[in-house]
């Protein structure tokens, strides 16, 4: 992603919401990133202390924690997203020191932000920064979450192609307001396309583990999901060709994903030597995991895994949503044996 | 619960897992309570530490743990779920200290244990006992988790008339073993039904908060919904009738509900005065949260809705499921503002 980045002469902000790691974040800084992207001001505190000091909040900004805004604008440059003119000035009324704001632009996923074609309310937001004193406005920001959405790469192209034109649409504010940038990225974009040259930021983050949802999206192979979970087997149900292990939502959270053969599944179970340089072996069948209660995981196993598991063994299962599984443990084992530490 | 425990005259032994507080525990205390369940070995620690000394852990034993178990084992009445002969020896040649185990009773639920009918697999799990050294039996638990798929009381009492035949198909085993007991409790069919003087034991937990997922089976009401999630208000878009809380799978896991008229929620908006004494206001309306990313959430509004509500307005929203989110929330405030800590 940083050599992408480079090779468009684009910033590389990357989302860490997804890590939440001082220690990865380390990993960033060795290859020259020094700004970032995180979606809580709590976690913009906690990069903060560690000495970044380029962070943007990637959520609408939140005014009852204005206290933390404040802290966090006196010490480093705090970029904030804003969606509409009343929000602006109320911000500015209890701001102690300057921020840059992003305007952010809805490219098409329909969740946040004013759509980039609604001019008027873009202008007026525009001209609402003349009445600040402390919000500096220094472009437009864009999620285009509905990739999130898609199934395979040509979709994946097709919302990119939809963003940049809905950001190319908004290039003629850079005519009246050279400084300005365009900030835009999410994990599955940023995977499948090279094209970036048309903005001038991208904020991936799900890319640093991936998982399975990012894998039917076709972002990633499953090779490349660079995070699992332990679990220990719990009992053996044969005649149902089920395991249970001690996986629930308590460590996976609740997130799922719905298979093209319509089955809703909540990891995948794959097998690991344990030593650090080695991927996921190649299973040749699916095991899925198909329920999920607060401890407990039940993961339907072919005849092979079930005559070789016993109860104790602990296995390995890559979770749907690697951000939300993260959440949920607190902190990662590395294959080498390392805990590494995380908000 | 404790009412209908006393006037069956069984052991009220109330599953912690949902609130997992010392001070919610309290409440119970000063109600005679002095035998609780869990879900985890963390949480057994963390209420023996507070004085409580019969714990059962109601998730198969998970002989990784064994240095926890044995801590427990050696200062309080620790009991154990076991549901093969093979765990149950590995069990007993890794214990320090005396255990009770229960043999865990599929009663219908299909999730873990001997499926009642199975009278072989008991009978030699039960004749694995005699090899023990530090394995008391101490009888059988079910856990009718199939109500969670109920749909109103009459399916409810349907599955507890299941689960109270497969207990009686046991009950056998009391005249040759006097001493054993049989534990059963899911919220469901304890919040539905009344009889329960055919087992010796009740084990609810969910009813403390109880939540939207319990109100859609037919367990409680929306009055008596007991935790509820501030949310700010981030952003609004009245173009499409949705509010953009700050509230999402961070904060609610992503627990959701399907309606009977197919839509999929995660959250019902409800008004409350803030007062300690006030319930929800009826809302005469339903306002869902619709969608859930890991920060946000999407409130689904009427008209009169969006033009009361003001970026920076907390909202209260009911959860889909209050175990976990007051897991990923990590603690409470009450409505007289007192924050009540949890694990």
């Amino acid at each position: 992603m940083v050599k992408k980045a480079r090779s468009n002469d684009v910033i590389f902000r990357p989302h860490f919401k997804t890590h939440q790691s001082l220690e990865i974040a380390s990993w960033f800084s060795e290859l020259g990133v020094d700004k970032i992207t995180v979606s809580t001001l709590d976690m913009a505190l906690y990069f903060a202390a560690d000495g970044w000091k380029d962070i943007t909040v990637a959520f609408p900004v939140n005014i009852p924690e204005i206290d933390k805004i404040n802290r966090l604008a006196s010490r480093i440059q705090l970029n904030l997203l804003v969606e509409d003119p009343d929000t602006l000035m109320k911000l500015d009324s209890v701001l102690d020191y300057t921020v840059n704001i992003f305007i952010k632009i809805d490219v098409g996923y329909g969740r946040t932000g004013i759509p980039y074609y609604s001019v008027d309310r873009i202008d007026h937001l525009i001209e609402t920064f003349q009445k600040t004193d402390l919000c500096n406005w220094s472009g437009f920001l864009a999620h285009a979450g509905h990739s999130y959405k898609c199934s395979g790469s040509e979709e994946i192209f097709v919302v990119h192609q939809e963003s940049k034109s809905a950001i190319l649409s908004l290039l003629k504010y850079k005519k009246v307001f050279p400084h300005i940038q365009f900030s835009i990225g999410d994990t599955p974009t940023c995977s499948i396309a090279d094209d970036f040259g048309w903005c001038d930021e991208i904020r991936p983050g799900n890319f640093v583990f991936y998982d399975l949802a990012q894998w039917q999206i076709g972002s990633n192979s499953l090779e490349e999901i660079a995070v699992a979970m332990a679990c220990p087997v719990v009992a053996k149900h044969p005649e149902r060709s089920e395991i249970v292990l001690y996986g629930g939502g308590a460590h996976f959270a609740k997130d799922r994903i719905k298979l093209q053969n319509g089955k809703v599944v909540w990891g995948l179970l794959v097998e690991h030597s344990g030593h650090s340089k080695d991927s996921w072996k190649d299973m040749n069948d699916f095991n899925w995991m198909t329920s999920m209660s607060q401890e407990h995981g039940i993961l339907h196993t072919s005849e092979t895994i079930m005559e070789k598991t016993k109860v104790g063994d602990i296995l390995t299962i890559l979770p749907i949503h690697s951000c939300m599984a993260g959440l949920a443990m607190g902190q990662y084992l590395s294959t080498g044996g390392e805990i590494i530490e995380r908000l």
